[in-house]
């Protein structure tokens, strides 16, 4: 009998193990179930198309149909699941029970909206899925003044948006820099000078207090003071979602997320939960920097986790999932930021100590020109001397820098270590000889001293 | 007393060595002897300083004034060491005698030229010093044929900045593909197609017989064929200059250059040699993909090991230089080639069996516009499924990701390792979700066999 494999949640994470699962066992009957309208779309599209950068049609990789049709995956959307029962492994949706033989728990994540009166009213909205993404573009016809609540990547990915669109748009922060959880405050600056040089209003270390209005939002008080706007949007981070996972009993961590091992398997009271397995943005990660959990809450980190969920759901010889070191980008105004491992505040909370290696260089030899400016950041523990973060502001090419070290921290690199063994490779039009990481870490090795 | 350093050679080798010798003792009287006119140049810029993209002052990255006013290095010009007593500690140049306490020879590379009848015609050149591209730049006003001799990647840049300066060329090559030592036939077919494009044309499987011409070149033979021109460049490859180390009686490899402890120190009948250091092209390295020596000769390699050799020679704490996997990169019609590691041709000529992965996709996300193509060949061993080489082509972002390559190469990583452990960035106008690198280790995964 074919083998039945059934996934909660239709992103990155749900339709990658699905497609995985089928991949590796394609005699398996492959069910999702989604309570979305859209399935494998890229949540971290959405800024660039309520700006209409992109269409809507183009940041859905696939249709429904296309993964009934094409690749042999039944997709039940709009569909919410009741409960699964992995004793009987059943699973109960839309009034109908499902046996499986494998469950991928894929259900993501919510965006986290403060406490706060005046949350709920109209045109203040979330972003998340491509219906949050319309019913913004929609709204935003008429509005023309934006308030964006929290400086994280996402929401000064929306405030170049506004911008782009002709708004007037005020970024209202509870911290004292953007981005503030995972970039230090010198990188971030340079961010926010940026953003502040293209027209985006800043109002830092403002807790926000209300929103207020009379059905619709019309102004939003923090720290005290009122900011009129008329349209409001929440970019204040991602929980998990684990109203499946808690009804199971799944064993949640202490991050708020719940524990997976290696094999991507949930646990209850200590114990692996046979054949279920999760991946995406409702599980917490073991950190490849220091021992415990961390979350990743990466698209890229999702589908990494669905090959490996997938592929031993199908029953595969079994793959596992390693501690992340995390590695994010983001495009800003013109400016990609990126960073991997902990920021110099993350590994301050955490009780690291750190020092700190930088350079400031070009994306192309000195004498070349069009070469953009390429500053890097390198963190490492002031003990092991164990490269542990790293940031990166460059005009282009930070994307692939930032997995090079990524690849150093998690193979666990002290600064001598990189040094001694990495090499950059060099071209007048495309590099310095040495390459601004590099010289990073040499910076870093003098820091940490000899 | 202070330290004398002396450093024989100013390439990027010879003069990063100074500089890391003279920041590592500031108080040592570091001497560089060189019979180069200019120094600290990167050879690298030539084929774009002869197009004129670039100036030949941008080139030179600081004049011996700069270095003796500046950085307290004293630079003879246009000098040659006639002789070095490592017993005694002296070198011997210009009819004096200069004691030494550490000695660094970084005497770099000649071209190879064939020893075939006409290579001493005028218009014939080699391109390895600002005076030889300042030469042919000159030649060129007159020239509206040139024939290159080498498709590796200075003849196919050398070829491109022809092209661009409106003249007819043909490049000649020996073997069946450009680039052929280390790159693939089938990238390296993308690059040849492209500059066919452009107009470029090529002799494949022809060796060069002969050049010909009454006092300046007037064509080439070769395959029996006849090509006229009235400018021809051998781009026929680097040797070892090993005039000073072969007349110390130093050890050379099997590769033809000398063998140097991790250190950067030569040895004599196979023991260190006291207070000497070497850095550069005339050094053969251990190789990360295997066991034995290879050639890098890279100006980022020269840099690297100046370092160590510098920083040894001033005393400070030793450094290492470790083994190899080279990465490079170069921009040839627009677009990017790189490479590290193994060749699919040098894994064979090792006796090493390899299975190959490959993914082409773009570097932004597929539905954001200006993505441009991006193209990634893994190879991985079939034994161990180590990865031990890596090949991209892209219309942008190879570096960094063939640095990254060539960290998990370093590190020893094998294909499920890097499965396992690697992550990538994503951002939709920066990158993939799965990163085309990763893929192509996916596709690696699968050819190797569960």
């Amino acid at each position: 009998m074919a083998r039945r494999i059934i996934v909660i949640g239709s992103g990155a994470a749900g339709m990658s193990a699905a497609s995985a699962a089928k991949e590796g066992d394609p005699s398996a009957e492959v069910t999702v179930f989604t309570e979305d309208e859209d399935v494998a779309y890229s949540p971290c599209a959405i800024p660039w198309g309520i700006e209409g950068r992109i269409g809507w049609d183009g940041i859905v990789m696939h249709t429904p149909e296309f993964y009934e049709k094409e690749r042999g995956i039944k997709v039940y959307t709009k569909t919410k699941v009741d409960s699964v029962d992995d004793s009987a492994k059943t699973v109960s949706a839309a009034g109908k029970m499902y046996p499986y033989d494998s469950l991928v728990l894929a259900t993501g994540g919510k965006v986290f909206i403060p406490p706060i009166p005046g949350a709920d009213l109209g045109n203040v909205f979330v972003v998340r899925t491509v219906r949050n993404g319309k019913d913004i573009q929609a709204a935003a016809k008429n509005a023309s003044k934006v308030v964006i609540g929290g400086a994280g990547v996402i929401g000064l990915e929306l405030a170049v948006s506004f911008r782009n669109m002709g708004k007037d748009v005020t970024v209202i922060e509870m911290m004292d820099q953007v981005i503030p959880r995972i970039a230090d405050g010198d990188m971030a600056g340079i961010v926010q000078r940026n953003l502040e040089e293209m027209g985006v209003k800043f109002v830092m270390k403002a807790p926000i207090q209300s929103v207020n209005g009379d059905g619709k939002v019309s102004s939003v008080t923090a720290a005290g003071n009122e900011y009129p706007c008329d349209l409001m949007i929440f970019a204040t981070g991602v929980r998990a979602n684990l109203d499946i996972p808690k009804a199971m009993g799944l064993d949640v961590g202490q991050l708020g997320a719940l524990i997976a091992s290696p094999t991507m398997q949930p646990y209850r009271r200590g114990r692996l939960v046979p054949d279920v397995y999760v991946a995406g943005d409702l599980v917490q990660c073991e950190s490849a920097v220091m021992p415990g959990a961390t979350m990743s809450q990466l698209g890229s980190t999702a589908v990494k986790q669905a090959y490996v969920a997938g592929s031993n759901a199908a029953g595969l010889p079994p793959k596992v999932f390693g501690p992340v070191a995390s590695p994010w980008v983001s495009v800003i105004g013109g400016l990609q930021i990126a960073g991997t491992g902990l920021s110099s505040g993350l590994a301050s909370w955490y009780g690291i100590r750190v020092a700190e290696g930088i350079s400031e260089g070009s994306t192309r030899a000195r004498y070349y020109p069009g070469g953009k400016m390429l500053r890097v950041k390198v963190l490492g523990d002031r003990y092991t001397r164990r490269i542990v973060g790293a940031q990166i502001i460059a005009g282009e090419e930070a994307t692939g820098r930032i997995d090079w070290l990524t690849s150093a921290i998690v193979s666990g690199w002290t600064a001598d270590d990189f040094m001694a063994r990495a090499e950059n490779a060099y071209c007048p039009p495309t590099s310095m000889v040495v390459d601004p990481v590099v010289s990073a870490v040499w910076d870093l090795c003098n820091k940490l001293g000899q």
